[in-house]
C-alpha cells in the first residue's frame, strides 16, 4: 500500500524541500580564487588593503602642484620621470614637475596631475609647457578611493563572475572561502536497463536516466560524487545505496517504485520508513522519498521523461537555489493550438516557446525521450484544467 | 602614431569580428556523452535505432487481444507474465492473456494493453476478469513511435543540456561530434604588476587582468590554454607572444597599449601590422588588435576596469556565439537619478539594476575594480548624451 495516497505538487515539493533543508547547509570550503567562479562566498570578504594600494595618476601627464601652474600657461622643469612601475619617487620639489604614467605613484608634494595633451615642450631642454592650470585632486586617484581596509569587497551568498575574482585579485587575495558544493548520488534502476553501447537483446533499453541526472544535477550546480546502476536486485540496490549514503549529501534514485512487482526501491525503502505513494502529476505519477543513514533520498519513476521532469520539478529549484544560481525562467506565453488534459493532474507537457505563443512538440508519453529532446520548454497545465483553447495564458518554464 | 584615430565602438567591433571569424570555426572532436553538456553538436547527430525499441506496454496490466476484451466484463486466462526485462515472451495464445509491467515486451498478437486498475481476480487460479475494453493500441507504445531510425535526434548546432545527453544516452550513443572550444591564450603586462599573494613595494599592484580575463574567457564558453604575466619587457613579452600563438585561436593581451612610453605590446605589434588605437569609448579608449603568425591578437587597455569592459564589449559577444551560448541579456530602464557624460564617447557605467530603474554604483574612473565587482549591470550612455535626467530610459547590460 502506498504511504500517501495522493499529494499534490506543491505538497510533495514541500516535503522535499523539507527533507532536503539540511543537507543543502553544506559547510565550507577554501579554495584558490582563480578556480571560484561559479561559486557562492560563505562569508563577506573584507579588503586586507586600500585600493588603490597608493596615490597614482590617472593619465599620462605631469604631475603638479596646483597652485603653480594656476596661471598656466607656464614653463616648469621637469625634475624626473615616474613609470607605472615599482618606484617611489620621494618628493616632487618645489618648482619642478614630474613626467608621470598612467598607474604611476603620485610624489608627495604633488597634488594634480596635467595630462600630456595639455602640454607641450618647454623650449629649453627638460622643461615642459603646461598649457592649463588643474585643481588639486585632478587626475589623481586617492589611495583607498575605490575600497579602504576592512570594508566589504564581495558580500556573503555571492555567486562568484569573473568581476569578482579580479577584485579579489586585486587586493592580493588567493583563497576564498566557499559554500562546498552540494554532493549527489545517482542510482538508476531497472533489470531491463543496459549500458549505452552495449548490444541490447529484446526487452533490453538504454539506461539513459544516468546521463540525464548526472548532467541535470552538474547544471544545477551541485557535484555527481556516486554514479550506479543496478538490476532489480535488492542485494545489489542495498550495495548501491551503502555507497551512495556514505559518499553523498544526496542521493536520487530512478525506477523501482510503482505499485508492481519486482520494485526493488519501493521494496527497500519502505521497511526503512521511506514513504511511497502518488503525485498528482503527468508525467512522473510515482514518487517516492526515504532517509537512510541520515541522508535523504528522492525517488523517482523510471521512465525517462518521467525521471527528468521530476528532477526539474522537485529537486532542481533547491540545488540552484543552494548553488546560489539564479531560478528557472518561468513566463506566461499564449496557446497556439487548443489542447485536452487529464482532470486532477498537473500536466507538464514538452513544448516550443517562440517568444510570444507556445505549442506541444510532442506527444504526452513519459518515454518520448527524443521528444523532450527536441522541446525548448515545459507547457504546465493546471490541475484543474480539461481543456485549454488557442489564445489561452499558460505558465512555460525555459529548459 | 595611432594607426586609427578615432573608431566608434561599433567600427572596433566590426573589426575585431573579422579578424577573429576564421580563428572561431573551430574544427569538430568526437567526445564522450557523458561529457558533452554545455558543448555544441558538429552536425545532425540522426539515431542509429528506433525508439522505442521494441513494441511496449505504457502501463502495469495485462496484454490483451482488443477483439477478445470489446465485450467486457470478460474472464480469460493468464498464459504468463511479462515484466519490464530482457525477455521474448513470444506470441500470445489466442484466447488468453499476459500480465505484463510498464514497458515490458508486448507479445506479438497482442494488440492493447489493459490497467491493472481496470481488472480484478477472475476467480479460478491463473484467470483475471478484465473490466473494460480497449481499443487496438491503447497503451502500448509503438516501436519507432519516439523516433526512427535515420531521422534526426539532434540537429547541428544544438547546446547540449542533460535532455540532449539523455535522447543520445537512450538510443545507445555513447560519443558525440561537437566544436572543440575556442583556445584562448591571455597575457596580461606592466612592469608594475606582481602576482596576488606577494607583497608589492610601493608602486607595484597586483595582477587582476589575468583572473578576470582567464575567468570570462571561460564563462563565455572557451578554454584558457595559455596564461602568462610579463613586466615591461620586449623580449619576454615575445616570447610569451610565441607560447601564446603557439597554442590558442586567440591571443589577448592587456596593457602596453598607450601612446606613452614603456608600451611594450604597442612597441612590439606595431612592427609586426598590428593596428593601434583610440575607441571612443570609455572606460577603454585605447585599443589594439594585430595578427602574428596568422594567429588573432586583441589588445586591451592595462586599466582593470578597461580590461575587463574591452572584453566584455569586443570579445565575450564572438566568444559566447562561438560556443552556443545565449547573447548577453539588453535590457531597457528607467535611469534612477540625473547624470552628466563626456560627449563623443560612449560611456559604459557600473550599475545597478533593480529590475526597473537603474543607477550607477561607482564612479566611471577605470581603476574602480571593487566598484565593478559591486556591479550587477552595465549602464549605457550614448556618444551623444551629455545630460541625463532621472526617468530618461537607457540601455543596460547584465552582468
Amino acid at each position: 500500500m502506498p504511504t500517501f495516497a495522493r499529494r499534490s505538487v506543491e505538497e510533495h515539493a514541500d516535503h522535499i524541500a523539507g527533507l532536503l533543508a539540511r543537507a543543502l547547509e553544506t559547510e565550507t570550503e577554501t579554495i584558490p580564487v582563480d578556480d571560484a567562479a561559479g561559486r557562492v562566498t560563505a562569508s563577506p570578504v573584507g579588503s586586507p588593503v586600500d585600493l588603490p594600494l597608493f596615490r597614482n595618476s590617472q593619465m599620462d601627464g605631469f604631475a603638479v602642484r596646483a597652485a603653480e601652474v594656476a596661471d598656466a600657461p607656464v614653463i616648469l622643469p621637469i625634475a624626473g620621470e615616474i613609470a607605472a612601475r615599482a618606484l617611489d619617487p620621494g618628493a616632487l620639489r618645489p618648482g619642478t614637475v614630474v613626467r608621470i604614467m598612467t598607474g604611476g605613484v603620485v610624489p608627495e608634494g604633488a597634488d594634480a596631475v596635467v595630462p600630456v595633451e595639455d602640454t607641450s615642450p618647454g623650449g629649453e631642454p627638460d622643461t615642459v609647457l603646461i598649457g592649463r592650470s588643474r585643481g588639486v585632486g585632478e587626475y589623481v586617484r586617492d589611495r583607498g578611493s575605490d575600497i579602504r581596509t576592512g570594508d566589504v569587497l564581495i558580500p556573503a551568498g555571492v555567486l562568484l563572475a569573473s568581476r569578482h575574482l579580479a577584485a579579489l585579485a586585486a587586493a592580493g587575495i588567493t583563497t576564498v572561502s566557499v559554500r562546498r558544493r552540494v554532493r549527489v548520488a545517482v542510482v538508476t534502476t531497472g533489470a531491463e536497463l543496459v549500458a549505452p553501447g552495449t548490444d541490447p537483446v529484446r526487452g533490453q533499453v538504454f539506461d539513459s536516466n544516468g546521463t540525464a541526472l548526472a548532467a541535470a544535477v552538474s547544471a544545477a550546480g551541485a557535484d555527481v560524487v556516486v554514479r550506479e546502476r543496478v538490476a532489480d536486485d535488492h542485494e545489489a540496490f542495498r550495495r548501491a545505496l551503502a555507497t551512495a549514503t556514505a559518499a553523498a549529501d544526496l542521493v536520487l534514485t530512478s525506477g523501482g517504485i510503482s505499485m508492481g512487482d519486482y520494485e526493488v526501491v519501493r521494496e527497500t525503502l519502505e521497511p526503512l520508513g521511506g514513504e511511497v505513494g502518488s503525485v498528482a502529476m503527468q508525467p512522473g505519477g510515482p514518487q517516492a522519498t526515504a532517509a537512510v543513514d541520515g541522508v535523504p533520498v528522492v525517488c523517482f519513476p523510471g521512465n525517462p521523461v518521467s525521471t527528468q521532469l521530476s528532477f526539474e520539478v522537485f529537486v532542481a529549484p533547491l540545488l540552484r537555489r543552494a548553488a546560489g544560481l539564479p531560478a528557472r525562467r518561468v513566463s506566461a506565453r499564449a496557446l497556439e493550438g487548443d489542447l485536452r488534459s487529464v482532470p486532477g493532474k498537473r500536466q507538464f507537457l514538452r513544448a516550443h516557446d517562440d517568444g510570444a505563443v507556445v505549442r506541444p512538440v510532442s506527444g504526452p508519453g513519459s518515454h518520448l525521450v527524443a521528444g523532450l529532446a527536441a522541446a525548448d520548454s515545459l507547457l504546465i497545465v493546471p490541475e484543474d484544467a480539461v481543456e485549454l483553447h488557442a489564445g489561452d495564458v499558460v505558465e512555460v518554464w525555459a529548459l
